[in-house]
């Protein structure tokens, strides 16, 4: 399936689905096509927002697109749910969402379910963020349930990154403390209308208070009822404060240069494996040696060893 | 590091802790060990244990450890929680929880909160879970916070996988769907005492029958409330009438051998990007292509293509 990316560039709906399916299936004319879109992005600003189930990401998510696209702007948003991988519910999920948002070219939603055979769902990702900032979207959101590593990994590679909670979730902030040390540009303490959102509030100034970010930026806490509509221009200005400040120093440049890092090892070893399974008769000798190891007749790492070396022979 | 096996096997907690230090860390030594220790491996009862933060996932893990305990089996839990990365808290807590659990060899508590330079969370988690049963431990427990798509990875490969629930998490249930339907052989309500657990059953329960499982299992589901320790003999029934039921049929080694090949694969990717890495100059070139990409001079396609063809040159 090749993608025209004449229309990709334009902004035309079926052919950025198109290339998106793609990158996700890691189809072989992948890298012709993201070679193409490469030299076009740069010019999205990249907003990553993550949380726990039941904080309201996709309510805040979809506030904060209309807002973005009442104030004339473009919108794509990518939602990274790992957890239903079979299903078609995703696609559903997106058609409903999608008559909410307004059905035009100002706004695109995709959610990225599958995972393909060799992994790559964070590269996927990356990859579809890159087609939606080529085709000319403004803001580019992408949504993920932000607590396995894949999911922290797509998040680090947001221009700014939001991080979801709600109140009374105290001794979940103690938990995951470490990872939105490092993860959040912003904080939203949505369901604001709930109890507890002072202590809630209290607990991550003093959590925020310890933390030492190498940029010394002071993430704002921002609170909002996404399902009213309430606090999403305060969200906005809290998002755009950010890419401000970040852009102002050298740290701009040296997160790209990470996530560039990142981006490399995973396509190399998404590559290097692909080469190895393309190989002659890789899917029956793979099944065998997966049998062996299941009736302990080998060790996999004695197995793998032996592939490899037979590999250089 | 090299790791007295013989102390392993013995269960001496200390060469324990170092093994899987080893694992995790990816040493060179680790092929020899895991060699050693795969042939001892087989006997334990491995049981995932998943959910959203805030179910109350430690506690349930804590109850049914003693529980088991107190019934004469040595017990292993590896907890898995890449929320946080760079954190000395995972050891902390581990220590409380060892504290709770009570100081002696048939317990053990192991947090894999570390990931290495190449991934291989998953990978490592495998693996300490093939230390604690080569070490002679009845019953490890792994205990994931459950969406990422690497956690579910984990849990997949268990031999039962129990997924926590808590009332009033309706919505969430329906987000999770289908994830759940793939994963859970038996599922907990926890804080049963919470208002809404007869409409969270009523909903599980009509997903569950929309399910369609190969195996026709029927998941049973639990009522506990961990911090009262009640519900726990329950849970244990439970697990123990899945791992009766999974061992009668044809399914045991088809899951053995579909685990055997994700972890080959995994395996596989991350030697052949170690021994990528390992040449000559690597951390260097990675560094300047890493700049190039940021700089928007190439883009991460063209540059893996480069790079490839020069090591095959």
């Amino acid at each position: 399936m090749s993608v025209p990316v004449d229309r990709l560039f334009a902004g035309e709906p079926r052919s950025i689905a198109r290339a998106i399916t793609s990158v996700e299936s890691g189809a072989t004319d992948t890298a012709a096509l993201m070679k193409a879109v490469f030299p076009k992005t740069g010019r999205a600003l990249i907003i990553g927002i993550t949380g726990a189930p039941g904080v309201g990401k996709s309510s805040l998510v979809d506030k904060l697109a209309l807002y973005y696209k009442d104030n004339g702007s473009r919108v794509g948003i990518i939602c990274v749910d790992p957890s239903s991988p079979f299903s078609g519910g995703a696609i559903l999920g997106d058609r409903i969402r999608m008559a909410t948002l307004g059905l035009d070219k100002n706004v695109f939603i995709r959610s990225m379910a599958t995972r393909g055979n060799l992994g790559g769902l964070s590269r996927a990702t990356v990859d579809a963020v890159a087609i939606l900032d080529a085709a000319g979207f403004d803001k580019v959101i992408v949504e993920t349930v932000g607590v396995g590593q894949d999911e922290v990994e797509i998040v680090k590679t947001a221009d700014v990154s939001v991080v979801v909670l709600v109140p009374g979730m105290g001794d979940d902030i103690q938990a995951i403390k470490a990872g939105i040390m490092e993860i959040g540009d912003v904080f939203v303490i949505n369901k604001a209308d709930r109890e507890g959102v002072l202590r809630t509030q209290k607990e991550l100034e003093s959590l925020l208070s310890l933390a030492h970010r190498p940029d010394f930026w002071n993430p704002p806490i921002v609170k909002t009822i996404a399902t009213e509509n309430k606090g999403i221009e305060g969200l906005s200005a809290a998002i755009e404060s950010y890419n401000v400040f970040q852009k102002q120093g050298d740290a701009s440049l040296e997160r790209k240069k990470a996530i560039a890092k990142w981006q490399l090892l995973e396509l190399l070893q998404e590559r290097l494996l692909a080469d190895l399974l393309n190989s002659n008769g890789a899917a029956e000798w793979l099944d065998e040696i997966a049998r062996e190891i299941a009736k302990k007749k080998i060790d996999p790492y004695s197995a793998v060893e032996e592939i490899l070396t037979s590999k250089n022979r």
